[in-house]
């Protein structure tokens, strides 16, 4: 301790008072002068005498004070950063370690087989049907403990794994149905991203969820096979699968509700030599696109390939200036501008074009016009070239024909050299949906879709028994036949001739309301009651004839456009469907008691379906563009940001999040693998 | 304020002496009496005099003391955690951000294409060589900023893309040649871990690095095309390359000095029916293999699959008990276990089977005996049946025929129901290495491998010109003949008869010394000179006459093995040969002024090739065994980390590492996704 210190103490020591201070007190006074520093002595003052030098240090200048203070600062800050690193080490260490013991605890060690009770109908299923093919009434994992519960449910078969079908997965309550899942493929895609899958900006299994987990959640079964034809009279769905030897095998499975989601095709508009093209509907053709753009790098690096071969391989052709055709453009354009310089010889750079050929005006023609401007003008500086009002008449192995309307009216006929082509032009029906459609005869119209009421029932079916949803479907709007009929229902009970009945405005509002109940999509042109009714009484009566009430019908009818084939009307069908099918399930034991078992039971347990359209947005290359009805917009970098993270949130499970991250990590930190196997 | 605290200070100020203290122990003295918490007043003392309250708080009782200190600490704490917490949001906040600028970064945006030179003979190569084939001379990149240095340095031609061309080209400093790599796939592949892939365990991108990023960084040059043959005399290679029609395009690529690494194929063992088996030798099997087995548990569930049927298919067989067998074995074991249960019916878990057909006694039979034990052991509790001692005779698409050695010595013929059956067992030469055996003649007797000095120089060609390493070349073991002639020109020069010439054991010890310089594997058989002296010294005459010697180097040779075709030889003979090339490509200038161009050169700047054996590893289902030689282990979880971690740090870049940790990281937060496309 130093001499100055001792004093003082020995001063405060003499203090009477200062020992009937609070303990704590006194300690503070002690150490506050124990940390105190020894004294700065002045070079100038070490020939100074002892008394000076005490004194100096007892009152010590302001300016010594000042250095004290900041250095013990200094001294305290670095403390607290070296504490707070050695912290965080500690607990990224903790967190390392914990996750090792949980993987360790992922492993199962022993064989895990024991003793299933598997019902005799499962193993060998009894033949009958139209057809005389197995009947899948019972599955080997009926008896699981999981199932039993939903043994004898009733049956409810879905179609296809796609957005639709999983969306009313997921919203489905466990326990209600005895559920089974049947689809050719065992993944569900998400769409929206798949192109940029096709240059490895993302992984193909960041975008594919295993069906299987999600059946698995709502209690269900899955079956690997493709339907091929629905007996509506008996209720079998015939299924047609790749049998243990290779061979193709059929079966029926029954069922008690079905629900058609088996989507759509590539339309190939009758265009000859699509063989020479690609399609980008599933993951495998992401792949096959994937592996065929290296492999024309590959080619064009090699010293016999001539100059001219080389600007014909490293033509790309995207056929269809929608969304799709757009993105993959973008991608497309992304990874040569970005990847291709680092790897392959330069020539290869100067000599790619990209083409994208649009058969309206514009490209993202469903889009908001600016937007697709925006569109144009980021292509136009990407020097993607973009033909527009141009129709493909024909693909050959390397080049496409196609003819242009100029803006002088006059079609000229045009080819483009190519190394590759993807065939991205809307969708048509599958020949399930055909097949079925033809089925149903006069009850399904619709060239495109199997039509539905407002309760997604499929037309020409019993009422609650077949339901279709997704790209497959569309929702018929026929207010005012329906309205009519309704109408001349009430006529009649009035005892008066519909013809010669009129309306007032009470009872116009009454019908109103209930078009808007059973139509909700009406629902936007039924806003001003009131003016309908003065611009459709011509005759200023003040009330409606019948004439021109169903004028005024027609014309809202023909306002009505259909929905459009895209994953978001897909979803919101799927959970519109899954809410309703859990308040059946909900329902039917009060049913059961009242012994109600027809009429429109989906009309008395939920609302008629209406879509939502949230918007749409598109990746168009270092940008994107959002179209938020009134709200639209297209920006750069941020925008992209903004892209993904939509789509991040609307992914399908955890699992798919985080491997989108990682892709999008791992693009940063060392960009698009370019390999093909 | 408190009463209580004003007071004690009051008393404090009346000292003449406190005011003496320097300030910051009277600001202490303060800060303390004002951080003092109120008195605590018990409940009994409420209706105590102000006098007794005072006292009883100037000296308060020891147990409102405790309960003093214990809450500041407590808030202390909280304090400090909350700040710490806080501090570590901002930080990994922080990074995150970072993360996204640098991502940003790595966006270019403006098209990167300016006017490069390319020289006439690359766009339009000559014609020659004995088939009058292009001759590429010259590349489109050759007069590439980075490229133009090397363009007229010596072309040196690597063939193939595996671990030993990858290890040379690591090895190469850039700038000493004109380097090219060919090979039909354009991706180095890490081979020991291809078994975890077929499975999901680890994700197939994860496991192979694009050529092209090794390449360029060795600024070298690739091409995609497969070696079909060598003109030795005129220095071409001729290449096969797809060409931009689809077509097979070959040409003629000029070499100065030429590394062949074109590895080896499966082999047969001239088995009838493979066509139905998978193989497991590039990335592209393990996609195959993992899609045939999803597609057979997706079989196994359906209804019309009946219990035999499912029983095939869920039959597993792996023909060859080597590492790779045994891997594959072991991973299928465990995707089966640990992830089937969740999805598939429990009735698949139960009707599984996996075999192992292994002709020998044991698998693994090229590590030690324990571990083979222990690794049967092992199987033996996951019940994966082995079958030892066991002969393939022919595989059908449905069953798998083999004849095995019963302990009597008896041979059974037997035969498998299989779903699946893996082929692993061994390697054999590919066409293009038998085709240049063929060539070199007498030079090539090997009929496994083609052989070469122990410069790695192929046997039969001009010193320096080809070197051949990895799977495809065994280093040729002479000693004796090669010490023979050595002593035959020194018996000339001696001016002896080399029959009749004896050698001393000072001679001995020279010839022995020149031995181990030559032939570094015989060093281990090259200890104790004076023991082997004695030994072989028949006669006892001290010295070994012409037959005495030649027999002991015989037994030397006898005692050498040849090399293990595995990635641990491969790696280090690429190394080796790289260091070499560095040197050779030092000493060039040296050599071109002194006007040496033929001898040994090799020799002289750089010491003999010489294997050194750092242990065997495998994996082997939630356990590993590892053969060092002496010290051999094996065990279970922890094990399996330190097998990851092996290969972890022996992976080819940062890039692999960093993908192999999500793929451990995805398998045990999500399991294996079990889809096939």
């Amino acid at each position: 301790m130093l001499p100055i210190q001792r004093a003082a103490r020995s001063q405060l020591r003499h203090l009477p008072t200062f020992n009937r201070l609070p303990i704590r007190a006194r300690q503070h006074a002690f150490t506050t002068l124990r940390t105190q520093p020894p004294p700065r002595i002045p070079r100038t003052s070490l020939n100074k005498t002892p008394l000076q030098l005490r004194f100096a240090s007892t009152t010590p200048p302001t300016a010594d004070k000042k250095v004290v203070i900041q250095r013990s600062r200094w001294v305290h800050y670095l403390y607290r950063t070296v504490a707070w690193f050695g912290f965080s080490v500690l607990i990224t260490g903790g967190l390392v370690v914990a996750f090792f013991v949980y993987d360790a605890s992922t492993y199962r060690d022993d064989p895990e087989s024991y003793d299933i009770p598997v019902s005799e109908y499962a193993l060998t299923p009894r033949i009958g049907g139209p057809k005389n093919l197995p009947i899948a009434e019972y599955f080997v994992s009926d008896d699981e403990p999981e199932f039993k519960e939903q043994k004898h449910k009733p049956k409810l078969v879905i179609l296809g794994t796609g957005w639709a079908s999983v969306a009313l997965l997921k919203q489905l309550e466990a326990g209600g149905y005895h559920v089974t899942m049947v689809s050719p493929s065992n993944h569900f895609l998400f769409t929206p991203m798949l192109p940029s899958a096709t240059v490895g900006t993302l992984e193909f299994r960041s975008l594919v969820e295993p069906i299987r987990r999600v059946v698995r959640k709502a209690r269900g079964h899955f079956l690997k096979a493709s339907a091929v034809d629905v007996e509506f009279s008996e209720k079998l769905i015939e299924l047609e699968s790749m049998g243990p030897t290779g061979g193709v095998e059929r079966f029926y499975l029954p069922y008690d509700k079905l629900i058609i989601g088996v989507g759509s095709t590539t339309n190939p508009h009758g265009v000859k030599g699509l063989e020479h093209c690609h399609f980008l509907k599933d993951i495998s053709d992401a792949r096959h696109i994937r592996n065929q753009v290296i492999r024309n790098l590959e080619t064009a690096c090699l010293p016999t390939t001539t100059d001219a071969e080389r600007r014909r391989l490293l033509s790309f052709v995207i056929s269809g200036g929608g969304p799709t055709g757009v993105e993959f453009a973008a991608e497309l354009y992304d990874m040569l501008n970005e990847d291709l310089c680092h790897y392959y010889p330069r020539i290869l750079r100067n000599e790619i074009s990209v083409h994208v050929i649009q058969s309206r005006g514009h490209i993202l023609n469903t889009y908001d016009e600016a937007l697709s401007q925006y569109a144009e003008d980021r292509f136009a500086h990407d020097q993607v070239d973009i033909q527009t009002n141009a129709r493909v008449k024909e693909v050959q192995a390397d080049r496409i024909l196609y003819s242009q309307k100029q803006e002088d009216g006059k079609v000229v006929e045009k080819e483009l050299p190519m190394g590759f082509c993807l065939w991205s032009t809307g969708v048509s029906q599958t020949d399930f949906s055909k097949k079925l459609a033809e089925k149903l005869g006069d009850n399904q119209t619709n060239k495109h879709a199997l039509e539905t009421d407002t309760h997604l029932r499929l037309n020409g079916t019993p009422l609650g028994d077949v339901y279709a949803i997704g790209d497959c479907s569309t929702v018929q709007n026929n207010v005012s036949d329906h309205i009519t009929s309704f109408l001349r229902t009430l006529a009649w009970e009035k005892g008066k001739d519909p013809e010669a009945m009129s309306i007032t405005y009470a009872d116009w509002r009454q019908v109103a309301k209930r078009v808007k109940s059973r139509f909700p999509q009406a629902g936007d042109h039924l806003r001003r009651l009131d003016r309908l009714f003065e611009q459709y009484d011509h005759d200023k009566s003040g009330s409606l004839d019948f004439g021109e009430l169903s004028e005024l019908l027609k014309q809202i009818d023909n306002k009505l456009t259909s929905l459009p084939a895209t994953a978001q009307r897909a979803d919101q069908q799927g959970i519109y469907l899954g809410r309703k099918l859990n308040k059946l399930a909900h329902a039917a034991p009060g049913l059961l008691i009242n012994e109600v078992n027809e009429g429109d039971i989906d009309e008395a347990v939920y609302k008629a379906f209406s879509y939502t359209h949230m918007g749409s947005l598109a990746y168009i290359g270092n940008a994107a563009v959002f179209d938020f009805g009134g709200f639209n917009f297209g920006g750069g970098l941020l925008a992209v940001y903004l892209w993904r993270s939509v789509y991040f949130t609307q992914s399908v499970s955890l699992r798919t999040r985080v491997l989108l991250a990682m892709d999008w990590g791992k693009r940063a930190l060392f960009g698009r693998d370019m390999m093909n196997y």
